[in-house]
């Protein structure tokens, strides 16, 4: 699936006992972990209690010169991220992470996820003369902790308060002048683990595959509900939220979200996907002459499918892999005409050949009916497509940018009318039953997405909670 | 005198009655006030209470692009900032207008000046939970504004509230979602007018320069205390702070900082300086074949000189219009060859002659020095300058760059001593008695820099208030 | 393998009935043509005679905006180049196409290949009075096709006459005010593909990859030494220059630098590599438990050595897909830390495995050693490394930026040496008997790389006839 | 006048006996000489033979980088040059300094002026194969240079011969690997300087203010002809072309082109304005109150005239210094509403007063009838306005970009005529008599714009020689 569904942040920290270079650490942590938000990124570094922050608009790659880290210079602790923007505009103040320089609370944040009641925070806070710069759950989170800060003695004890207050999809990093703390929401929704350095220091990463950049070992993921905080050379643990309520962690991270070299939980996500192509070919058997997987996150599907199935495996399609943002679309002439610059099947794979076409989503399904034209079009005798997850049928509230059901085609149609608009000889989805066995045995994931049944519930002001909404329609209608 | 004290700020705001294009009369305006800041600029409009606000480092022409005209769109209402910053770095988040979204006092808000209590007040609302994202005193003016409305039912209540809280210089110009309101300090240290355009739209500007620019007529600048509302097509005034201190406007904005095309406070600039020359003519006459002005501010006082003495005016130096701020500044050998890149004087006008040179200050004494070494090296006989202002002595607190007395020549060296370290025949200031009578009879000027008598307390904290300073102290201390 | 050596150039044309929009049509054939040169990109389009010309460095989808395509305008012939840049410093003026305002000869010409005698044509057209701009082969084949049109009556006739002047690799793309016309040169070292789109427009492409992502249908590969002329609608085709000398196509197109949905000389890039794979598993057959792939061009090896073989293919690396030409490499003590920032192993894969390792190339040694460090690290058992291709010993001159053999490691070091400086527990190198049969029977491979027979004789000037680096010694030299 | 006549050029050079930062001392004098051309500017550095150049579009504080001066490096010769452009589009080929590489003929090249022959040279040129890059007379001058040294043993030698091919205006600063040489055309139109450094550097500008900037000493002008060769130390002279036609300098050098603190042959540029003013005073005296210049170039003129007629000069307009090429005109309707965006009349020196206005030129006439109506506006009683310049009726092939006497108010309508279309109380512009007179005796000047009489006959293909209008014809033609 190429670009339908939208994780919208990656977090990483690092603790390091000397004053090193933390900033391009954090920079090629960041690097790793682009995938889970392209739109913009920011590096926070501190240097004994004095922070220093460079955000930019963009990729990781332009988004810092050589000057920025200059500027940013040496120290001990480090705070990253980067971010998959929902709304467009002049989003510069939404860039993280966020600074505050607070007489009680100078601190740097970094979140990942989304809050279920930050309407009503938001509310309260402004009630209070609060002023809020962006429209971010993360200043909420921010103002939250600064205010229990003003009540306790340690940042630890105000973000420990601030965990009874906010509610939904968090997994926070936050250095405030001389700790590393990282916050896992008691329900697990998002990744965060933590590894070490040779050298010592301590690193906080929504993937391993960020830790494996900056060549630190991973040691495992917080636990759900588990706060971490490095300080003073060490790494202690408050696990006093944990197993509260039930783990409720993102199945789509296994499916599509992370990278396939990632470790979450203690599961491999290549091996989880692998998986998927398994259990889709105990599911959905058929007879073809291939398994072909959709770039990039089809491949290890396709390759389980394979293997259980004993189809021969094929690299069908090439990726372009120079497209980036700033492609200029052609205009609607040149796009009907079916250009095939992102992904290009190689005929000689696909002629003439039965295919089983494995992919992890179809999301509106237009995309999926491009790629299946593209196939035909090179000559594909069957096309047998192989979907590794259940439809998905119901909005997210806890960090992706689906938020709403409207447009979902499998909410409005059966696997049946699917593949013929879609255009397939036979569609298969994996079943509820298989999705949860992803990594062994249950485990604990959020199917909310395929299943309706939301761990946290929603906001009342859900579909209208954003405040950028707000502005843009209140702008709309004036004009 | 060229470049060494520093204006911090221009503002302007318009209320129209109509929604039409106020973001490009804005920014006509802005050009007119570039010479009171020229290192950010921003433009706030508010389109029937949805705020939109581009900020840019730079100048107003280089920071404002068509895509930045058609995102702010149409509005009635807008507000604009051009700013000089005091500190370097990273000031992004110190562009003004600052844009509010609380729910209660959504504004935006422009502000020229510098509070005297920004320290305790910062410290004052941290307590109670406030996080401040700038360095400015313009936000703890937004915070403190916030926290009154929180307890009256408008925004001029609040205003009005707020002006028994904040101490010190400022003209402000507020949009809330449907007023424009405008507020000069009780002493009236910065000039603040208002015009009306043929439309009916009401202006107010730092200067009445501004006013020409976008066509509208001057009516009269606000009195010191006053409050000036602009709704529902009407203008009104709250003059409840009025007439409580004496009137102590900055006497440097005619001598120096505005432009000589403006009328502040019913007296014209260009006059004023004219008027100086004169004095000095009276005060330090001397024998000379001419009398030249350094561009731009000394050419009307030496005018001035010019008709009092009866020594012809002569245009004396060429000023090269092009260098801007991103000058390469040649290196060290290069710049001690006298290079005369910014001024050049004109040999046939100089040469041989015994010149009065007409200059409105000597702030450290090392610009002067380099245009006299000129003037000599251009065949000069005798060179008798006179300085169109008293002896700068003492630091200003209201809202310009000389935080400090140090530096200063006047405050080390008597006129003699300064005159042989700059090396000229002879040198005359204006007296104390004539820069009150610059614009005819004493109307109530700020002095404090000539004679240390400060009109608002200056801040305990004020040589170290500033928090970018604690930062960048910390910051050099660690490194 | 991963960026050790270069193709130099792709190149694109296109022959319109009517006027269109060619522009964005070259401008996507050059994205699908971007892996053949990073650094620059140029669109020349031909609106009736009148050619406007965009070039930039960089990447295609930075190198052209919005505003460049208005500039473009339409046209019914454009001609596209994509580069790669073995020199560094200014080199603007070497971006191509180059566009040629001469009364008589107004062209745009586009060059993917290398002479081998342009120092002495660059010499004897200085002697007469040419003055180049730039430092490219592609300039002096535009000079000289220009000085043998003033003798001839058609610009074809010139091509072809041209054509009996220079020496070496060249695949042409031209567009006269009326006719576009291509060359490839008579050993056919580089690829020179066209197609047709349905209405009737005819392209020319370095390969096929680019007529996909146009929707243009292959015909075929130019025969070396063919010249084709696309003008009123129809294309007719010049063969006096065939069969002259035998083919020599570079088969490291096949092996490395084209893309695997790319079709050249009628065989397809992937049979040819999966292929390369298979005779690998019969000349160097082992026990092993998984077969991965070095992305990407070692994947299809990987896959056609898994099938000869049965030991299972995986994905044993994520290729980070994000690292682009402005990363910042971290400084000397993080890359000793051996980060993973490129490629990543996948550890469930790979922990505990008898691993078969495919890449395409060993150039320097350095880069293979890097990713075997990595797999021994992530808990490989032991590493079979194949290659699909025969030892790289000697020097290019035919359009790659391997010019000297100064550094090959297998020119200094036999197959055992190489295992152990790079680590591995087994090295096998494809045959040259093998490699000359990728696409079934010998049809005609340059291998001078492998075997140093130069079917066109390298310059005498060879290794110092580049002009810029004349230069740069001179001022090497001098500083 | 405010931007109605373009001078084309500005040019400068240097050369040292020692290897020094010429590159940086080249920058100050572009600065210097910005006004002579603003659109785009460019350095060659030439280290020992070895030349590199930097050139980019836009004024010089932006053109050039600190990294420019790094790469530009130190070297003993250096070449500049400041360009207005004529055409707009995509000039970048066309910015100079040109910089050959040929190898009998290696230089840079700067020019100022205007070839008369230029489309028949090109024409030859071409017809020997020559391929030029850009639409510029440089390149003409360049490879005509080239031809003629195939044939001659030294460079000078061979621009000695080219002198007897190019006509027209031409001031040329050439540097060869191991000269500089600066040529002044037989008619000396445009002026050329030279001066010496402390050092013993060897500087050639096209204002002596240009060497004010960098210190050096103005010697002379050179004489109409003469080349100037700097080499080993050394300067010296080849007057063989010279005294073969009378002097004819532009005339509008004096009036408007250059800087007041520059000397042309010998005459400040600051008295022959002053005296323009004096001359106008005697032939068009009038009762009034006050004389006021338009900025910058009618300042002198106007104190000129107030000397003479014993009038008071006043300041009278507020110039925005701020205002470059990148402002964003208001629309329409702000325009009509006659914002005073550039100048803004002093009301207090304006309003109920009998004005003289003077100024260096009327083109059109809706720049001064622009003028006038703000004075109106100020309250301006009556208004005499005095031209320091003859009626300006013909068109100019020597250099500037008035290419055609079309629109020009004066070969249209009588001073009458004129008087009241831009709405003046009187109108009086210097005669042809006083022309001739302002640097004392007559001197030689081109006074063709005033009455056609032209030094050098026009080119026949003069209105449609330049080879991007008869692009941009077809191309407007097609489109």
């Amino acid at each position: 699936m190429t670009g339908n569904i939208h994780e919208e942040c990656g977090v990483f920290g690092i603790y390091s006992p000397n004053t090193i270079d933390v900033a391009q650490i954090t920079y090629c942590a960041l690097f790793a972990l682009q995938h889970r938000g392209q739109e913009s990124a920011g590096i926070a570094v501190n240097d004994d209690g004095v922070f220093t922050v460079k955000k930019s608009l963009g990729l990781v790659s332009d988004a810092f010169s050589q000057e920025d880290f200059n500027a940013l210079g040496k120290g001990n602790i480090s705070v990253g991220h980067v971010r998959y923007a929902t709304t467009g505009g002049d989003s510069a103040e939404n860039i993280q992470p966020i600074v505050i320089n607070h007489r009680k609370g100078r601190m740097a944040l970094a979140h990942n996820g989304n809050l279920t009641n930050s309407y009503e925070l938001r509310e309260a806070l402004e009630e209070k003369g609060a002023i809020f710069h962006s429209t971010t759950d993360s200043e909420i989170i921010a103002y939250t902790i600064v205010q229990e800060r003003l009540k306790f003695g340690s940042v630890e004890e105000a973000v420990s308060s601030a965990m009874d207050i906010i509610k939904g999809a968090y997994s926070l990093v936050i250095s405030s002048p001389s700790k590393l703390i990282a916050v896992r929401d008691p329900n697990g929704f998002r990744p965060l683990c933590y590894g070490k350095m040779p050298d010592g220091s301590v690193c906080f990463a929504s993937e391993s595959c960020a830790l494996d950049a900056v060549n630190a070992t991973l040691i495992r993921d917080l636990l759900p509900g588990e706060i971490a905080i490095a300080e003073n050379g060490k790494i202690r643990f408050d696990t006093s939220h944990c197993n509260k309520v039930p783990k409720s962690t993102c199945v789509f991270e296994y499916i599509y979200f992370a990278r396939p070299d990632s470790v979450i939980d203690g599961a491999s996500v290549s091996e989880a996907r692998q998986q998927a192509g398994r259990f889709l070919a105990q599911e959905h058997p058929t007879d073809a002459d291939v398994v072909i997987g959709v770039p990039d996150s089809g491949l290890e599907a396709a390759l389980g499918y394979s293997k259980e199935s004993n189809i021969p495996y094929a690299i069908g399609f090439t990726k372009n892999k120079y497209i980036g943002r700033t492609f200029i679309a052609p205009d609607q002439t040149l796009r009907e005409k079916n250009v095939n610059i992102k992904l290009n099947p190689i005929k000689s794979v696909v002629n003439g050949k039965r295919i089983v076409l494995v992919d992890d989503s179809i999301v509106r399904g237009t995309t999926s009916r491009r790629i299946v034209d593209q196939l035909w079009a090179a000559g594909a005798k069957e096309i047998h497509m192989r979907i590794s997850a259940p439809p998905f049928i119901s909005a997210c509230y806890y960090g992706t940018d689906i938020d709403s059901a409207k447009g979902l085609i499998a909410n409005e149609h059966t696997a049946e009318e699917i593949a013929k608009i879609i255009g397939v000889t036979s569609l298969g989805y994996l079943s509820m039953e298989h999705v949860l066995l992803l990594t062994g045995k249950n485990t604990g994931f959020c199917t909310a997405c395929f299943d309706g049944k939301y761990p946290v519930a929603p906001s009342k002001h859900s579909e209208k909670s954003r405040f950028e909404r707000k502005i843009s329609e209140a702008k709309k209608h004036k004009n």
